[in-house]
């Protein structure tokens, strides 16, 4: 089956949900012109998420992509956290920050029934996950309303398990993707491939569509992807300097520098490697660091460092998601940059 | 230009030079089906050289592409060395080497007049460089033979140093790449990307025709890295079970198990990042160790190891070089692969 009949749209290119630098008029956009939208959901709580399927009701009659983390929250580490306190101290001091009252970070919730119980009434007709998926029962649910469900492979190992659980199509996540790496069966970076590796290896192993994503940014590139078997793209960096992206100035600054050509996987800014643009956080604490607490903790004591530093109109501590080829990132619209990535098709 | 006129070949499919899997019989293969056969002579002395060189010049009138290395040869780290060697202690005891006794590791000169004293009679065609080039004086001499050069590089900033130096094409290493990385500006492994993001912001950046390699094992990957704009590849792996690649036995079993798709970027054989199926020397000592002395005297002290657990039967201090996608790898002739390539233009 292809992408275009199993979602339901014209072009098989989905938009990568980016949560911190989009809302629903990005996914809107998106799936207007053609393509799939898609809205991060991770960090929304029930009654945000209640508040942004309304507007997307409203604003649409196109599918949206819904998109969910599936990791364990792990447990509370004291020890941990007080010592990546402890190495943050100095810029604390530098900002004026008080370290005995950080606010809490931002929350990154795993899919839950509660979550569940708000989607139940829109029924939407995509949910992709990241970080592996829910349980069983909680699978089961969303499936029971004929949502599609779709999951992101970083090894043909991880697409294996993805098949086996019943899912509709896979994203082979390459290692040139920005944000999160959605790994979930081996922590070990080093299993990690570049798409031109990943792609055909999950292509062959699985019978499921395979969505290729990492280093997709303008027609030429979606027409390689194709070539290697792909059933259509994720793309998602390339929609950053887009109109209806919140992404900062700061952010957009970077993207537009040389600098973008130096990203790197970085856990300190959650505690789970994700791609960004090196900056001096990255650079002096990490990139990867065996102090950052586990995922989602890390965030919580450097989200105050971020905002402190932003308002003096620095990204020093900013997490600047990019992936390894900026090159493609243009001042155009959504719905533009859609049609030329499929012009590629 | 194309690369079939600057080389005078027929399939723009470069054989990428493997020194230790292979010898003259698998560049000329590759040459004779019509694609560019290499020859990794950064291990030969001057003698083995010529003798190399007198072999190829027998046996086929068409071009073969002789690659060196241009690394800047370390100050011996007595100390480092030393304490290289007591992290090994363990396994010398093991294999009952005798630590104080131990043979000089493989000699891996940089590119030297010396070298170009014996290439000056033969006049070779091509001519490639790995970790940059040798320096001004000495890229004039070999040009002034009417040699085309080629050069890796792993980074945008690399492929315009190599071309502000007058080559006459630039290979794109992406990650996926197997063997020894070729960066030479930055050992910064972030900076390496995936042949998805490396190779169109090279194409992007430069005038020279680029050679697309790293993770491209079949007639696919070939189509996508022409969609991509590339003007020819290289493949290293690919050509690895082939019958004209010395690989040994441990290296073939290793490429034909589901090891082969666990490979890391390690420094544990030569002092230098390369792509290795991990094994245990990798995974006890690295994959990338504060401890190895640099390039390449790391291999002296880990190569008696090496040497005595294949006379067991093992590979546990084998370096098993291998990109990212072992899945082409197939026991045909070096020259049914080179076509089956070639059947991907």
């Amino acid at each position: 089956m292809t992408l275009q009949e199993l979602f339901d749209i014209e072009l098989p290119i989905i938009q990568a949900p980016m949560a911190g630098v989009q809302d629903s008029p990005l996914a809107i956009a998106v799936s207007e012109a053609g393509g799939l939208g898609s809205l991060p959901c991770a960090m929304l709580g029930t009654d945000a998420l209640l508040e942004a399927l309304t507007t997307l009701q409203a604003r649409t009659r196109k599918p949206i992509n819904l998109n969910f983390f599936c990791h364990t929250p792990p447990q509370q580490q004291p020890e941990r956290e007080a010592a990546w306190r402890k190495l943050l101290a100095s810029y604390y001091e530098q900002y004026g920050i008080d370290s005995q009252a950080l606010p809490a970070g931002p929350q990154r919730r795993p899919f839950s029934h509660e979550m569940a119980d708000v989607l139940e009434a829109f029924q939407p007709p995509v949910i992709s996950f990241h970080f592996g998926l829910p349980d069983k029962a909680l699978l089961a649910r969303v499936k029971s309303w004929g949502s599609k469900i779709i999951a992101s492979a970083t090894t043909v190992e991880e697409a294996l398990w993805l098949e086996a659980a019943g899912i509709d199509a896979i994203i082979a996540q390459g290692l040139e993707a920005g944000g999160h790496r959605g790994h979930f069966l081996s922590d070990d970076t080093n299993l990690q491939m570049g798409t031109f590796a990943l792609l055909p290896q999950i292509i062959k192993a699985v019978k499921l569509p395979v969505i290729a994503a990492g280093g997709i940014v303008d027609a030429r590139g979606v027409t390689a992807t194709m070539a290697l078997g792909a059933a259509g793209v994720q793309a998602g960096t390339a929609y950053l300097l887009c109109p209806e992206s919140t992404t900062s100035a700061l952010h957009r600054a970077a993207l537009k520098s040389n600098g973008a050509c130096h990203t790197a996987l970085t856990n300190v800014f959650s505690g789970r490697p994700a791609r960004g643009i090196v900056n001096r956080a990255i650079r002096e604490l990490g990139p990867m660091s065996h102090s950052a607490p586990a995922f989602p903790l890390a965030s919580a004591a450097i989200t105050p460092l971020r905002t402190a530093a932003e308002k003096q109109n620095s990204g020093d501590f900013s997490p600047l998601w990019c992936g390894q080829n900026a090159s493609g990132c243009k001042e155009i619209s959504a719905a533009e940059l859609t049609l030329s990535l499929a012009a590629g098709l």
